[in-house]
């Protein structure tokens, strides 16, 4: 007799305002979903086709939906609103009292949170990227100058996405180190990264989890036993805290609070906004 | 005489749904910003700590700052709320509305839109990176069988980047693939793609954008002039068109954009929400 409540995700342009804005209030509620997300809905037409989806779904599963907005011209929302659900309307809600405060009128253009900008920004992000890749595993310490942070920690500690996602969402330069069985038995920095001490930022990972995930990767190997993950990563973090490095543990934290955590701590310069 | 207006973001975790928030209203607005993300203000101490900073910037000043805030905790929101400053309460306004709407109380949680989640959704969501980032660059079709998509397009047209994305933001398995001169001669499609026809999705550029990000990349070469990229554009084109490949132009766009409208034309399924 329960039926799952549809949300509706709807934009003029890509829905990620929509669903990020959408996301951080149901994460409040504890219910299940069925969540539909409808970009580039910029003309009356895409509208009023939009309105017969939502109110299909209203029809047949005999409950209202959910439409979280981020439509900003006014004759689209204008149709999109007649629909049968509850509608939130992220662009309403707020622009009149940010248009009474900057004491300026909105453009009322096409939303341009994620759109493209210029095409320097544009570059920074791109080079940001290659940057984070090239400089991926260790695989060369050659362009550490030019890092704004060198992450270090064990195989599988979640290196390589947190250095990406640190250049796509801020621009920041980020290489990263795998600290070898070599490096741990010796215990002191690695003298490569000597140089770069400063930079160093560490992860580090509850030994199980650890275990879980090589296990995926090299099921029953030696790299993947309990009794070497717990040793590589009781080394590492005795390091990280014999030579000062600051370290942030990744098993229930999620890549975007890592990095977050990292800007805040190493007080790291952000390239984009 | 004129101030730069500061702008703070304010967030119990990330700052990315605040940031999201607000920057999503002031691009519709043409005007300069000064911009200050206060993440993982989670407790009253750090709160009077924030409006410290705020009424600080309000003195010097002499211009009231705008607050965009994401902030869940009842009693660190009625601190923050009494700095100086035009305060934007993202929580406040829609989770009222919306727990009458879904007849449940919200768990008033801190907020957790950009929180691990489960591990079998971080899984998800590493492996898709991780396959994006060995099927890069067409270093191997071995694994395009299990590849959601597989990206092609001649050299510094986006492919990477929105390979990536699309792992990142959506859990979709993108691969691609560099169309090279001698596949651009021959004019038909390589034949290693042939079995994965129905995955393709073509990325276009610009011939004179493409000639700027080459020439960053190995200036004056053969391979940056403009007749160069000008002839590979055409060629790549005129394959996608012959083939019936669908494709995007990237010369304008974000990655966002692009990964959006693939995901609208090709039908992606993805495993994130």
């Amino acid at each position: 007799m329960t039926t799952k409540r549809t949300v509706f995700f709807i934009s003029d342009r890509t829905g990620i305002t929509a669903e990020t804005l959408g996301h951080s209030l149901l994460t409040q509620f504890d219910i299940e979903l069925e969540q539909v997300t409808l970009p580039f809905v910029d003309d009356v037409h895409r509208a009023k086709k939009t309105v017969e989806q939502i109110n299909q779904v209203a029809t047949e599963t005999g409950v209202s939906p959910i439409v979280f907005s981020t439509v900003v011209n006014a004759e689209v929302r204008d149709h999109l609103r007649q629909c049968h659900a509850t509608f939130f309307d992220f662009f309403d809600t707020f622009i009149a009292p940010l248009e009474r405060e900057l004491g300026v009128p909105s453009s009322h253009a096409i939303g341009q949170a994620h759109g493209r900008g210029d095409d320097r920004l544009y570059d920074v992000r791109i080079d940001a990227m290659n940057f984070a890749l090239n400089n991926d595993d260790g695989v060369s310490t050659r362009h550490y100058k030019d890092a704004d942070v060198v992450i270090v920690g064990v195989s599988r500690t979640g290196k390589t996405p947190v250095s990406i996602y640190l250049a796509l969402q801020y621009g920041i330069y980020a290489a990263n180190y795998p600290l070898t069985d070599e490096d741990l038995m010796d215990g002191r920095l690695p003298s490569c990264l000597g140089p770069y001490r400063k930079k160093l930022y560490g992860l580090s990972i509850q030994a199980e989890r650890l275990r879980e995930i090589r296990q995926e990767r090299r099921p029953n190997s030696q790299y993947a036993s309990l009794q070497q993950c717990q040793m590589e990563v009781a080394r590492a973090e005795g390091l990280f805290r014999r030579e000062a490095i600051p370290y942030a543990n990744s098993t229930t934290v999620s890549i975007e609070e890592i990095a977050s955590t990292m800007i805040v701590e190493a007080k790291l310069r952000r390239r984009l906004y």
